[in-house]
This record gives C-alpha cells, sequence and structure tokens, in this order.
C-alpha cells in the first residue's frame, strides 16, 4: 500500500510550492463540490485513509475535511490531467462541502451584471462549528 | 457592459501571481473538462467574448481555448466560490477538451495500485494541431 502510493505521488507534478489544485467532484450527480489544494501528505493521507484530506494554505497544516464539522468527504476515486498538474477527486460528500453551510462552495453565479447566490445553507455554520461560535 | 465585467473581477481575489484557479466543466452532462487559470485579462475576454480565455503559465500569454485547435469553450455560466479564489466555468466544448485529443484532461485514474488510462482519443493530435506536425 506504502509502495503503490508512492508510485502514485510520483506520477504528480506538485508546484515550487509543494502544492497541486484539487477539485473535489460528488461522484454520482457530478457536482462540483470545491476547489482546494494537497501537498504530498495530503494525497498520502487520502489515499490511504480513503477521505479527502488537503493542505490549508491559511492555516498552514493538513485538513482532512470535516475533522471539525463532520462532513467528510468519502473518496471513490482519483484522477489525474493530461499535465499532472491538478488531481480529481471523485468523492462521496457527507452532508455539506462549504464552511457556509451550503453544499458547493461555488454558490455566487454571474447573472448579467451581478453575482447572485444560486444557493441556500443547508445547515448553519453555527451547527457545523459550534467551538467558534 | 464593460463596467458591469469590472465589478465581476472586483469580487475574485487573484493570488499573488494575479492568477485564479478555474475549473471548467460542461454544463449538461457535468463532466470536468480541464483545470486551467485566469488572470484578469482572461476573466474581462471570458465575460465578454462569451468563450473561455485562460492565462497559458507556460507560453506566458492569453490563451483563447480553442484557437488553434478550434475545440472552443462556449461559456453559459461562470460561477465563484466562497472564498472568491476560484472559478468555475460551465460551458458547452466544442469537439475535446485535451490536447492529447480526449474529451477530458482528467483521463487517468489511480486503480488500485497504478494510474490507469480510463478514455481514449477522439480525435487525434495530429488534426487537432497540423502545424505542430
Amino acid at each position: 500500500m506504502v509502495d503503490a502510493i508512492e508510485n502514485a505521488l510520483a506520477a504528480i507534478k506538485f508546484g515550487s510550492d509543494g502544492l497541486v489544485a484539487a477539485v473535489a467532484q460528488q461522484h454520482d450527480t457530478g457536482e462540483i463540490l470545491m476547489l482546494a489544494w494537497m501537498n504530498r501528505d495530503a494525497v498520502r493521507a487520502t489515499l490511504s485513509e480513503g477521505r479527502a484530506c488537503y493542505w490549508s494554505r491559511s492555516r498552514g497544516r493538513l485538513w482532512r475535511k470535516g475533522e471539525t464539522s463532520g462532513q467528510v468527504q468519502l473518496l471513490r476515486e482519483l484522477r489525474l490531467d493530461c499535465d499532472a498538474d491538478a488531481v480529481l477527486l471523485m468523492v462521496d460528500q457527507q452532508g455539506v462541502a462549504c464552511h457556509t453551510g451550503r453544499r458547493s462552495c461555488f454558490f455566487r453565479s454571474w447573472r448579467g451584471d451581478r453575482w447572485t447566490i444560486i444557493a441556500d445553507p443547508q445547515i448553519s455554520p453555527e451547527t457545523l462549528y459550534p467551538d467558534r461560535h
């Protein structure tokens, strides 16, 4: 398992900052949930644990998606693009992906001349992150 | 139109390199086509022309998707994520998105212990880019 994961890592071209862009997509509906970043340890953790783990640029540490909120992303498939500098995580999102309580982080759409909010929160941030409120 | 586009740009948080990550998704099937990068001029061109324009990091210039191959991406909708540092382009891909001739750039899947190619080219790169061959 460890050797296999090292093989997976060997094909990925991490940037000069050690990161690769990662898109998370709900595996069955095709909905784009979020875009985040992964370093080598995040890819290792994701493949070995079967759930999405990212690198939080703002916190400067590994971020097991859902570690606080419980809204984990179960990994169904990991894909790599032609240039090997972006990955696609097909996941089964438990609950919501966005810290605002919305299913997807991409909830603003450019409509005519303004950004329009196109999705409502399904759960309140206070419920997702009780320790922060 | 120009003022509206400047309003759109004002909400986007471009990185220190002037770029924002952009995911292109086929608007009706949900298929993820590619991940690329946009600077302010690329977003301006995309909104004003109604087709995807990116910033090519390798070539250091604007890249109107399909300008050489004819495989343009007609813009259906532009979305912005919660942190405003990633955009989602919902497009109608004409032909294929990948320079290898495959519909999507994410044609490698991690299966067990190896990266497996899961899609065949629909057109040869020689046909897409006759001047390069």
